[in-house]
């Protein structure tokens, strides 16, 4: 027997609906390409987007087609999005960071019709143009005086564009499980794999995003989205701060840390989220030129792993309150959360540190498991290490135009990370499982000792990976960059490893770098990594 | 074109699911009917509900089966809920407050196959056990040792019943539009009305209620229910306490102020949520005794307008924050919580519990419109009065098996509340639209004036309702009951409202009663109000 409640499906255009009407006067804040300050409000960026909305609409925009864009966080690269999922097409976000032959494959794989950048991409833009055979138009996010000269096809001025339409539209009326989002994976190996967003997923990832024990924004919360919107739907901020009505602060391209620190300064910025590479930057500025931040309660920590180190800094020298997230494209991408439960009971100081360096807990709507490499769940005993495989209302079902099966028969998706669950349900990834090192037929963590090695006063950041070893199958190397004006010592640094973790997964080595190298989305690049040092050779070949 | 995301059906059992794998430990507390407090886990109360559910598929119990429960806050009636959902069926709440014929009514109107229900309603219900044709059996929420004699047919002690099954069960895989809950509303005038809750609306509802800016529990949180489950989904609490890893503690049938005051103080509750007369009877006792509460810091008033005046006692005498919500059975029945937004600046004081009184804003998810009695749109500018109209997943669409069409053209429901909400989007109940009082064309608020009257120190509970006049059509009787102990100054009570309130709002005249008539859902009942004093006179009849 069906139930008599309304019919009234999950669309991202109600969330800025709800945002104009409830938070209409609520700011949003960007630092413009341009320079200056930019203020606009929830309402005005709903009327505008009605208008880019109208506007698309005429250009021959139909539901379902795919709307390109390339660009920093500003309020423009917001509009647009609510505007393209307003018209019932598909926002695709494009990563600007992705090598040439990249964003080429992804744009002609993904049939974009449009491409939306920003000025500052033009350059980069023309050169792949030629290759890029769907683009009818490109849209430079700027206004008439910012223009560049461009050879771009029927470029065009977006204010320009958008003053061609007013905002007499009504949002297009689509299935919430229509696509509404497209993102493509940056995987280290083999070609780029999109993810499509649904309506139904977004609407009820930023609700649980919005949930207590998530990132909780709330209404009187001031957000800095650190993290750009071209990785991984910038975490649903987009959609989760609206939707509270949390003041909303874009730091468009500029990540340094003096600028960061700024804008957190200037629009007394509570809360912000973003990787770990970024908070390395700010907390290096503030330490440098003894500054500390003044609102700023909480940062959220994702997209890789966050260095224990780091989050000592944040909470003990600076008062802030780390958050630590983990989550994939696939995902949405926020998939636990660090939240402290009671089940830990009381933690303080170094145990909450501990308690803090793990990923944390599901929320309602993500169902983990841990299995063997042939499927067999695995127990949450917090020791037992396995594939993490996820399950719920937002995560991918299959890519963009790939026949592949992703789902395992009970409708899992295997993350590729391996982790230990503990018997409360909180997480711990150890490892990428393609960067496990295999040492005497056991697994070695590389992110617990990369960890480790960035406590190290001597060390700016570090990186594992397993090298072969007769005996052992592989052995940890440890690469290390080392923090400014700090000795090369790596006997007293494998000294430091001792009592701290298992005798066997001391590395056999450590080989000093100028830097690591990163993917386009800030990780450690592992598969680069292991190509520099294809022809090494640990010292003694042994333990 | 469809997106790519995991089907995952929003189903109530995946709450308890959730709870059982992320919070399994977090305690469920109950004062058992019998006495003692019971404590048990999620973990727990999830395998119960299993074997419940499976149980219930054993008595017979298929998809859509009306499963009615009758019983106080409890353990066993969570379960309960969870076992009914979880095999398919449609828990349906019986409040026990409802007059004999209504509990007859809507039973035979909801086809109840089977009525689980508290000990202490087996006298009750045994009178009313003739009537009630689609009862097959009756469970009595207690074990052997606490079963009453009883005629009931086919009566069984539901610990001896669910001992009759194991917990290796599947939960049903049904749509997630499907029924899931039945709550009847208790209206004054004419046969109750069934709401049909689905699984969807459920969980979206408590989605809602878990989110920043609503009653926002947490998993570091310890909650008391006082709201009953036969109350509209106990305001969802059964649902988003799972949800989010909050401690559950449970009242039972035990709500008086000392009662209540103990299970605050021994279970370490931060927060709790009920109507205004049970906060009524729990200040009384703290101020009588010398009480304070050591760990409450925020309660929830609903149900009826939270007067002003308890506001400020909570807040100022006892430091808890009062947090108003406003809803019905028909919004599942969250609609706006009184977060104090950044839009109306920083409150203190007189002005902050202004602010409070009002009813609040609407989360993501509904959406509210006010309109003339002729269906136009009225302006959000915190004066004009108008219809309240809501529309929204968690939003009734129609009333069980019955015809009548109870949406407009654009899918809105009538509150039957009358309301004005403000730029910023607080809301405002100023009546109920059978309750206004229309005096010389213009309406008047018996809302606003009970508040007012409510704050003065000698009158314990007021309520105002129009009285014929031959020149104003109608004009505002104010009935007090005196506060203990104070004298009866009519005069002095009526110059009280000058300047605080238009002239022509003051009443014109105060009449003393013993007590003022409440429905089963604890309102003030005008009806009845109204024929107490149908044959009164103003005595100038005039202004």
């Amino acid at each position: 027997m069906q139930g008599l409640m309304q019919d009234w499906p999950l669309l991202i255009h109600r969330i800025i609906d709800h945002a104009a009407t409830q938070h209409g006067s609520r700011e949003v804040v960007s630092r413009s390409l341009e320079g200056p300050i930019h203020r606009t409000d929830y309402a005005t960026v709903r009327q505008r987007a009605l208008r880019g909305a109208k506007r698309l609409a005429r250009e021959g925009i139909k539901p379902g087609d795919r709307v390109a864009t390339m660009a920093w966080n500003s309020w423009r690269h917001l509009e647009a999005w609510y505007a393209i999922a307003g018209v019932g097409a598909i926002y695709h976000t494009i990563n600007p960071r992705l090598f040439a032959e990249q964003i080429v494959w992804i744009v002609n794989h993904a049939e974009d019709r449009l491409l939306m950048l920003d000025a500052c991409f033009v350059p980069l833009v023309e050169k792949l143009a030629p290759a890029l055979a769907s683009i009818e138009r490109y849209i430079i996010l700027t206004d008439a005086a910012h223009m560049p000269q461009t050879s771009l096809r029927n470029a065009v001025a977006y204010e320009d564009w958008l003053a061609e339409a007013d905002d007499d539209f009504v949002w297009a009326a689509v299935d919430e499980r229509a696509a509404a989002g497209l993102c493509y994976t940056s995987g280290t190996t083999g070609n780029p794999k999109g993810v499509l967003y649904t309506h139904r997923s977004n609407v009820l990832h930023a609700m649980q995003v919005c949930m207590t024990g998530s990132i909780g924004p709330s209404a009187n919360d001031s957000v800095l989205c650190v993290v750009p919107m071209f990785h991984a739907n910038a975490w649903a901020l987009p959609f989760a701060l609206p939707m509270c009505g949390a003041k909303m602060v874009m730091p468009g391209s500029r990540l340094d840390g003096a600028s960061v620190y700024d804008l957190i300064e200037a629009e007394g910025v509570t809360h912000s989220a973003g990787v770990p590479t970024v908070w390395l930057m700010l907390l290096d500025y503030m330490t440098t030129n003894a500054k500390k931040p003044s609102t700023l309660r909480q940062v959220a920590v994702g997209g890789a792993a966050c260095p224990r180190a780091m989050i000592v800094r944040f909470e003990r020298d600076f008062g802030v309150d780390v958050f630590h997230a983990w989550g994939m494209t696939e995902s949405s991408p926020v998939g636990t959360t660090g939240t402290i439960k009671p089940a830990v009971g009381k933690l303080e100081g170094e145990s909450l540190y501990d308690q803090k360096a793990k990923q944390g807990s599901a929320p309602f709507g993500v169902e983990m498991i841990i299995t063997s490499d042939d499927g067999v769940r695995l127990p949450w005993d917090g020791a037992t290490v396995g594939r993490l495989k996820v399950r719920g209302p937002c995560i991918a079902a299959g890519y963009y135009r790939q026949e592949t099966q992703i789902l395992d028969a009970e409708g899992f998706f295997d993350t590729g990370d391996i982790a230990a669950i503990e018997a409360d349900g909180t997480m711990r990834i150890t490892d990428r499982a393609k960067d496990v090192i295999k040492s005497g037929g056991e697994w070695i963590s590389s992110i617990e000792i990369e960890n480790l090695a960035m406590s190290h006063p001597d060390v700016a950041e570090a990186a594992v990976i397993g090298v072969p070893h007769e005996k052992w199958t592989e052995r940890p190397l440890l690469a290390v960059v080392p923090a400014r004006g700090s000795a090369r010592d790596p006997a007293g640094l494998l000294r430091f490893f001792e009592g701290r973790i298992a005798k066997w997964w001391i590395p056999g080595d450590v080989q000093y770098l100028e830097e690591i190298p990163h993917t386009a989305a800030g990780k450690i690049n592992k598969v680069r990594l292991r190509e520099i040092f294809r022809d090494y050779r640990l010292p003694d070949d042994g333990v």
